[in-house]
């Protein structure tokens, strides 16, 4: 039952690789919102995979909206879309018994018991956070045009490291929406390119971090205890399978440092109050402090690698090897940023919704 | 509305610092668990500061459960309890105008308008932690009872480390269990213990990382897409306002790793599939895959600190410096403790309860 | 896990008729809403039983607020309250054997195999509606003042009539807001009465049938397709254990019409649109027209009487008659009035919450 | 966001009647239940209007499963449907500016703002329950190999009336599921539908009152306080628009009985604590007794007719007469059976999900 996230605005997704189509249904939307299909399609276009038209399969397609959209606005009914898949497994396809290391192969098999569809990745494809994308897109959109901005880039792959977000990263994010490959210094990117492609050649794969700004936001937004701002971007970000840490503001970094080094001194700007540092990452006590909510998140390498591996036969519990063949994402950071924009573009449009109601979202209010 | 964690098995908690009485009530145990109230006491007291009898206010008080409980057994009922608060506030104190740095104080003014008794934390005090802990034991001790052990230990506290947990945690749990300031290694105890020292004696505070276990865990717990363990377990975490940041298996350091080196291979140990390594944490596409849970957690330091700091006052807007008086915890991180065992503890058995239903928890099964 | 009721504004009842204490817990309150003690006392005093001060136990008790109020204004933290039980069992009470029939004795039993604590009712007692009626009546309250008004007659008991309220319910409701036994035709109340007295002196009781209206509501708040005003006010009634069923608008007697009669014709009242009859009660496809809601529901007899009945001991599966002691409600019609009216006010709140965020309730909007 | 209804199974619906496609989605199945499209097929049959092949608009066709399908299994994952509508409109549809009375048209302009497409009814056309019956029948005939039965017959329609269930509905129940005009006695059969076809002469419509029952329900199934059997019940029911009043056992007839009369008294039936009558329908206390469930709906007359009505120019507010064209069902009573009976299924699968997990659906245990 796990396949709905928000409370107000709420998104459920569904779908497999292999099966028919995957989609995704968007509840709580006002009515009157702009569905802008180009601004959805360029967001779609962030997934596309490092290496020009590199993957083997196509995801330009843009998404048939069945239902909630009347002429180019939200009706204000559950917006439902779907993505059909093209190339459709036969009905009766068995499972491979090999599960792939770190892949939910296994654990897909432990919770469905053998009757998922494990084709293609099945329900864990990277190929579902289409739907994630091409729904919250029109919550992002309708964000920007509240002043809201969402932004991600590459900040870590490797060695080599991108430049943080400045104090104010509304220009970065700007920049970034125009940047295929999210990274804001030039020569950081020219750098993690060049390792994205020696794990190709060498078969393997690469990891790393991923970091999130979003400005605009009002002071006191969050409702604590447990709906916290961390608390539901965390658990929205750990719906990309590949993503295995969150950390805001300086994070693990304030596991060893002082108080009165980590505290943000308060001070005052124009008429606003802000702090003169940002090592609580924009929120206190779960709830938004006016200042940029930023965030890291950590990308696991790609499991699916083409070297050879040690696993089980999951029929005969005996040892078997494993070379995946066909070509391979050796990264996916890069692809994984609009997810995380379209996901923190739901949370927090749930979380103002929740205090103003839907009805905020609205353009002309 | 955020003060229900849950969606089986419920935990709402409520208070202020300063009211009459903080409390919980949990929903969606089943009837007949056990409710042992000396269990409850040594989990509240793994709450106490360090130094003794250190805070000013103790709060060894055992809760009174107002119902739901009957012979010491579990109804089936929902089950209430309050903590009352002894130094009651008089009902007309004033908040400060100038926020705590760093503190839940000037978000909650922004969320709450001044409405809130900010008095003593408020609702943002750590002390809210107590019915957590208290409500959560009975989960904790009845998931032992069924082998799931859940451990957590200080990893790091400044230049201080413990040792990582067993590849088998379940020795460390156990032994964790008695330790009142945990942390495996004993010299690594007594330099974190200094350090804290250190910080009290320079009016100071201190940061650190928490590591927890789970062990005992079926493969196949867990309820992708949204609900997997790390987001449950992630937003969890977050309900405690120091924590900034959460990582599974190796965490952030895969994103300086490659595939080949991060997946964790398959293995046979009996009659039963293992992995060779653990990078995982545990999880895989959000689901168990039957190795221990292994999770980490940054807590920053304590925000209330000795040291003048810089602030505002936010009716003058003009700048205030703060000096906090009186006695403050130097560091938190291991009262944190029994915060994040009891909330681990809820979000496992959540997970259970959706799949075999609230009568699973049952000792008798 | 049943125990809340609410999506945006969440309220949770807990508490046994004889353990410690019974309470609610209130989530989604605005902060600076008024919290008036007299306003609350008043709706529990409409609990009171009929012939004066007649139950055994006195109710009249205030609850004690534990939370989320400050200065007599909601803090916009959880509001949790309590109303002790100053009458309280042994620990080691055992449940009768022999359960009453139509009561909740024996289901109770099957649902929570024993464990329960059945004495006076346990979880089932009438007396779990006064936090309901005290936790609601703030919202109550805050609805009038933005002049949203509700309020419920005894349509119906046995043979004697109410007369039905007027198109324009206000002056009614406000007329019912002073009544003790709320009835709009004072010889329709003495007949009543002189019911309940027959019933009294013959050891029966009586049911009857409840008749409510909400007015001052605009059109367009429902949240179809599940979220109906009709599916929540009637998912809420229900919680009323007596409660066996709930009619909108013409309700029962619309399964003997045609469609010429039933269909209330649109007309225009100064700028405004309505209806010259109101069959539909108020709502279409599950959202307000803008005409008051009116809902009847059908109150069972109390099921606790003197009279002798045939049970059966669950123990021995042998036949047993039963015949209950002491002083029983020969009626609670009148006492559900509060509770229902309690309850309409949590429905209706939470719907506006939701379109347009809890701050909405605030007073000052 | 009222579009989904379930906890640990839930059912999301969509679509509008001139959109693309309205359809299903269904989390919260245990992998390996049987989706048996014939059944599947035999439950939208009886959507079927009365007078053979009649509605204008065919709806015979069986939806495509886009997901959580494998080899005719259900994976565990969700299950989305959709059912394509052919006759679709063009983009830029123009609303009518004078409502229906009695329809949703007036309430969802004021919920939607005219942002809706209400062409063909929109979100609220009967239409939108296909899917609601194709998702559940999977559910509902899961149950029935775990002996639970659900069944509904028209009880009343304007002066014919039906035979009541029998004590034990079991039969009466599979003799049901072979009636596409679901009466148990042939001459009230034949009389309702001669009400019908001067219904229809006459441009006119009519209403009428269902019947359910559920029978092999376990006692203790049930989640009060909130989450009653009963309360869950009348919110699914009241999904459909056409529903304005739900009663339960003896239901209104109670406000007019004596508790000595309308208390069911228990007996011993085998092994198996039985109740003499029925009048409380299977529930006590929100918790069923283990006696068949057994409720009464009234379905209200079709709001759409042929003859003359009155209503307003929403835009111009004059008056303005409205004659509807076309065929309309003078009747839909027999049309909602199907949906009562899936709707009713999801209800209790939900419950003993709650208690004994989403894998007690499993057909293997």
């Amino acid at each position: 039952m796990g396949s709905s996230f928000g409370k107000t605005i709420k998104l459920t997704i569904f779908g497999e690789s292999h099966g028919p189509a995957i989609g995704a249904v968007l509840e709580g939307l006002p009515p009157g919102l702009k569905v802008d299909t180009d601004y959805m399609a360029a967001e779609l276009d962030k997934r596309r995979a490092y290496g020009s038209i590199s993957t083997a399969r196509r995801e330009a397609d843009i998404p048939e909206i069945l239902s909630g959209v009347k002429n180019r606005l939200t009706e204000g009914t559950p917006l439902a879309l779907i993505i059909r898949n093209t190339d459709v497994r036969s009905q009766d396809y068995q499972n491979s018994t090999v599960p792939r290391p770190s892949h939910a192969d296994f654990t897909a098999q432990a919770k469905y018991l053998g009757f998922q569809d494990a084709s293609g990745g099945g329900h864990f494809s990277g190929r579902l956070t289409a739907p994630i994308v091409a729904a919250c897109a029109i919550i992002k959109q309708a964000l920007e045009e509240k002043g809201i901005l969402i932004g991600t880039h590459i900040a870590r792959m490797a060695t080599a490291e991108d430049r943080p977000f400045a104090d104010d990263p509304a220009e970065n994010i700007k920049t970034l929406a125009g940047l295929q490959f999210p990274v804001l210094d030039s020569s950081a990117a020219a750098e993690m390119q060049q390792i994205i492609e020696r794990c190709a050649a060498e078969s393997d794969s690469v990891g790393g971090v991923l970091e999130t700004a979003v400005c605009g936001l009002d002071a006191g937004i969050g409702e604590p205890i447990f709906d916290t701002i961390e608390g539901e971007i965390a658990k929205a970000m750990f719906a990309v399978p590949a993503i295995k840490g969150v950390e805001f503001g300086a994070g693990f970094a304030l596991g060893q440092s002082r108080g009165s080094q980590a505290n943000d001194s308060f001070a005052v700007e124009g008429s606003k109050i802000v702090t003169t540092s940002n090592n609580s990452g924009g929120v206190n006590g779960g709830i938004t402090n006016g200042m940029p909510v930023v965030f890291r998140t950590v990308v696991k390498p790609t499991p699916s690698i083409g070297k050879t591996q040690q696993s089980v036969d999951i029929q005969t519990l005996q040892p078997a090897e494993l070379s995946i063949k066909g070509r391979h994402d050796p990264a996916i950071i890069h692809r994984a940023r609009p997810v995380l924009d379209a996901l923190t573009a739901l949370v927090i449009a749930d979380f103002y919704a929740q205090r103003y109601g839907y009805m905020w979202l609205r353009n002309d209010r």
